[in-house]
């Protein structure tokens, strides 16, 4: 199944899509957040094949994020061996975990704000994975599949010096920027999807920066899940960002992302996204006594 | 005023003490989470005024986390100089962040279970801050002390291995087991508590760790909250703990936790934990395959 959520920003209305048609389903679930995975797809597809759900006109409206509070929104560095070469470092030989806040969440149109004195704003297409039930101490990557409830697509955006220079080297500082998250448009449920050899592209301004596959990971989906597992507690509904590939302007080939530029990420069967930027205005002088670029 | 959360894991009443005197203040608040910053304070208050609320008896129960369902739990590292010394590291110039996963939270007195093979369990008596207003782009220390509603006790329970070996440098891979951060007993608002000069202890089966005060600290309270607002958006009820001072076992100077050890942390006016730990059990072989200790 296909998940969307449309309206207005923090009043979204979960819908179905099957098709070209969508249906309201907030008659059945309360919103596609934690709590939706106990039981959520059940009931959607119960009441599609009652018939009983509204159709709605999706044309026209703002498309939010496709799902909302997850507990964390876990990011996995450096997974794909030539991204980890234009980083300057050696492909990880465990999953590298760093987190984005949850208010980092947006829609996949909505235009994202530069941070004052921000100098390195960057893309990052990544293939997300929606947990769907709670997860530790996995025996297996069979049963980490299982508990992957589905998939998304993600721009990871990030801001450089935030992440390697004022940070001490802990990345998580450059990755919590307001906005920084764009999500969808579609959530694709993982028994609609093979997410192990999706085409992932990126572009600004219209011309290429990424093209590879996630067939290129280097820890697969349950990989990344099996593993985490045995660190952590996933929750329903948690976000993992899989990592990017080559092709962002911190190798150093391609200029950052400026105020006017618009960026786009598609993932195969995930869809399309595109963002535009603008420069966040603060007061004169706030902040102007840290190290902030 | 002072806030507790009273009754079994996930099922726990919001109170107010009141010298010796507990009131349930559930029929004026639903919890003390992110939505009790908006007025919950101010409600408690009005009904603590008019004599409205039901006195309970808190002994014998179970105390939980005075706080519930932060958007993000964040932490900072090497705070204190003689910390960062003992890390092997110089002390920072600018605050250093790292993540733990919501689920780590825990109550005071809960016993914590030692993951599978995890040979480095290390406490870390920290001052959490409570974030009770949103907050970006902070003008000034002055407007950061303002958004802070509280301040708790936190042990950032902490596995070594997984934060440095296993973790490719990103400490958040090690801070994220389950129940790692044992918070309260007691939410102290921060009108009622002065927190820049308050004595921080740990105890291991009764035997000193850790002492020091929050004045020890490189980045004050009001200049955490500031920085960071530079970089994301703080959220009402998100945690921020402030870093450990020197005496915790990665400095090679006491052993790791083990399974039937106690551990106690105290911050003056904000009260003292105690957890005993227990070994995580798993089917033999689970997660063998990985570099895990």
């Amino acid at each position: 199944m296909e998940f969307m959520r449309i309206g207005a920003r923090d009043q979204e209305t979960p819908v179905v899509r099957v098709g070209d048609d969508h249906f309201d389903i907030s008659s059945v679930v309360s919103d596609i957040d934690p709590a939706f995975w106990a039981d959520g797809p059940a009931r959607v597809t119960q009441a599609l094949d009652t018939g009983s759900l509204p159709k709605v006109n999706v044309e026209g409206q703002r498309i939010g994020a496709p799902i909302t509070r997850p507990s964390a929104v876990i990011c996995i560095g450096q997974n794909y061996a030539e991204h980890a070469a234009e980083s300057g470092d050696p492909a990880p030989e465990q999953p590298i975990i760093f987190f984005k806040t949850p208010n980092t969440i947006t829609g996949p149109y909505d235009a994202i704000g530069i941070p004052p004195r921000a100098q390195k704003f960057d893309w990052e297409v990544e293939l997300g994975i929606v947990i769907g039930k709670q997860a530790a101490y996995l025996e297996s990557r069979e049963e980490a599949l299982d508990v992957i409830g589905g998939y998304l697509a993600a721009n990871d955006l990030s801001e450089r010096d935030y992440q390697s220079v004022h940070s001490g080297g802990q990345w998580s500082k450059g990755k919590c920027v307001k906005d920084s998250m764009p999500l969808g448009p579609v959530l694709v449920t993982a028994d609609a999807i093979d997410a192990h050899d999706l085409s992932l592209s990126s572009w600004v301004n219209g011309e290429p920066r990424q093209g590879s596959s996630t067939s290129d990971m280097i820890f697969p989906v349950e990989d990344i899940v099996f593993r985490l597992s045995q660190y952590m507690q996933l929750e329903p509904g948690d976000i993992i960002s899989t990592g990017t590939p080559k092709g962002v302007a911190l190798s150093g080939k391609f200029p950052y992302l400026v105020p006017g530029d618009v960026s786009e990420v598609e993932i195969e069967g995930l869809g399309r996204q595109r963002q535009e930027f603008f420069q966040v205005e603060v007061p004169a002088g706030v902040g102007a006594d840290l190290l902030l670029g």
